[in-house]
Order: structure tokens, then C-alpha cells, then sequence
């Protein structure tokens, strides 16, 4: 068991060691609530031509692979950066209730990282976007969760 | 080639379609400019234990393996439910430019899935949101950028 210093500490070696491995300067780590390691990770965007691959997504997808489950409703994630919407946002879909960051975004617009940018789209509405969004409403994509709703079987998250 | 409604009709049907294979009621197609499908995606987050594993986010994934490039900024894409927060994010960092999409986040609500909720949550200020989130702010943190910076092999992005 490590303090939250000592863990914020150990994410920031992370994002350190990650940039001799071709990665940016982002890590991440998730404990449970006892502060006993569960997974670590780094961002690996340009080395595995993955856009999705963040610190954070990576330590998540590490613990749920780990804990055989796709909530983390126990845990605590240490980043050594404050999460961009993406990341923020599997933090909820993951239900980790505790987050501690290093870096903040402003700091990582400094070196541009603009997670800062996609806050400030994500919070406008649909046709202001800088990326076009066009809804095709009709009857047939509503099958899909019609059908989702009769199954018996179907898991809730 | 097909026309958008016809693309759109097939992300639908791999979104019923995932439903029998244990994945929540979601698909997504994306395609180059002139609408050739590059790759698909479906939810697999309680099928796989990821909570990232929405269908947008597994077509980007799939996309930028085959491209070998980690933005697809060319690129359309095609998803039966307007996207989450963390998809849409992922849009962002991959640089599509233009979505079009069927059911909208009122319909995933009503199912109960509620990306609206984290649309909500992101728009607060970091002390009000219902996740817990401390800065441990300190110049431990800054090294990894300032070596960032100092590194002449980095790839920005």
C-alpha cells in the first residue's frame, strides 16, 4: 500500500519512461481502494496507430481484464494527467468514483495536447461542431433497441 | 459505393445483429469519401469486460489497423445512436469529419443507457462533478512534458 503522492509519483515515472518508448508523456495507474496496484498505463496512440489508446483507457482496459469485469466501482485511478473528455468519460462509463491528476489541461495545452478544445466542443450544441452531424432519423434505427428491450437475456450496464 | 441511408441501414442492422452476440444494441460503420467501407464496429463492453469497447470506438480501432495510421481524417462515419461522450472524443482524436447518425441520445436514454448523464457531468466544473477528482500539483509532474519537449523524436498529434 503507497500514499496518493507516492502512487502520483510512480504515474508521473510512467509518462516519463513512456517517451524513450516512442509514447507520449501521459501514465496512469488504478488501485483499489486500499491503494494495492491493479494496472498501469501509457498512452499509445502513434506507436499502435490507436487514437484511443490514452493512459487512462489503457490502465482501465488493463483492470477490467484483470478483475474479469467491466466496472471499476472500487477503484482509484492516478493519472499524471488531468483526463480529456475521452478518458473522463470511460471513467464514468467504468464507474471509478475517485480520480487524482498531476498535469492539468491547461498545462497540457502548453504543449499541445488541446484536450482543452474538445471540452469546449463537446459542450456545444450538435450543429455548431466543428465536425458535421447529421441525424438520419427514421424508423428502422429504433429496431435495434426495440429488439434490445424484448431481449431476455441482454446484460444492463 | 453506397448512399448514406444505405449505410446507415447497415450500421443498424450490425447494431440488432450484436444483441444475439451478447453486445449491447449499437453499430457503426465507417468509410473513406467516397462512402467505400473501410471497417465496422459493434459493443462488446459486457462481452469483452471493456467499458471502451462502444461500437464507434471498435470501428476507429479497426479503421486506423487497416489504414495503419492513427487519423482518418478523410473519413466518414456511420452509427446507429448518436455518439457518447467518449466516443465522440474519439471522433475529435481521429479526426473524422463528418458523422451521421440514427438514435439519438434521448432514445439511448430511454433504453437506459444514459450518455447523457456524462454529457451533463463534463459540462460542470472538476469540484461538482459526482467523481471525486483531486490535483496533486506539484513539479514532479511538469518533467514529462519538459522532457517532452526536449525530445526530437516525438511524434506531436
Amino acid at each position: 500500500m503507497s500514499s496518493d503522492n507516492e502512487l502520483m509519483k510512480c504515474a508521473c515515472d510512467l509518462a516519463t519512461e513512456n517517451i524513450q518508448r516512442g509514447g507520449g508523456p501521459f501514465g496512469c495507474i488504478i488501485t483499489d481502494s486500499d491503494r494495492n496496484v491493479i494496472s498501469t498505463g501509457c498512452n499509445r496512440v502513434t506507436v499502435e496507430n490507436d487514437p484511443t489508446l490514452h493512459a487512462e483507457m489503457v490502465a482501465i482496459k488493463n483492470a477490467c481484464k484483470i478483475r474479469n469485469d467491466f466496472q471499476l466501482s472500487d477503484c482509484r485511478l492516478y493519472t499524471s494527467c488531468e483526463p480529456c473528455p475521452m478518458c473522463l468519460s470511460a471513467i464514468y462509463w467504468a464507474r471509478i468514483p475517485l480520480v487524482f491528476y498531476g498535469n492539468t489541461k491547461k498545462d497540457a495545452k502548453n504543449i499541445d495536447f488541446d484536450d482543452s478544445f474538445i471540452y469546449d466542443e463537446i459542450k456545444k450544441p450538435t450543429e455548431e461542431r466543428k465536425i458535421q452531424m447529421k441525424n438520419i432519423e427514421w424508423e428502422y434505427a429504433k429496431e435495434s433497441f426495440i429488439k434490445w428491450k424484448q431481449c431476455e437475456n441482454r446484460i444492463d450496464y
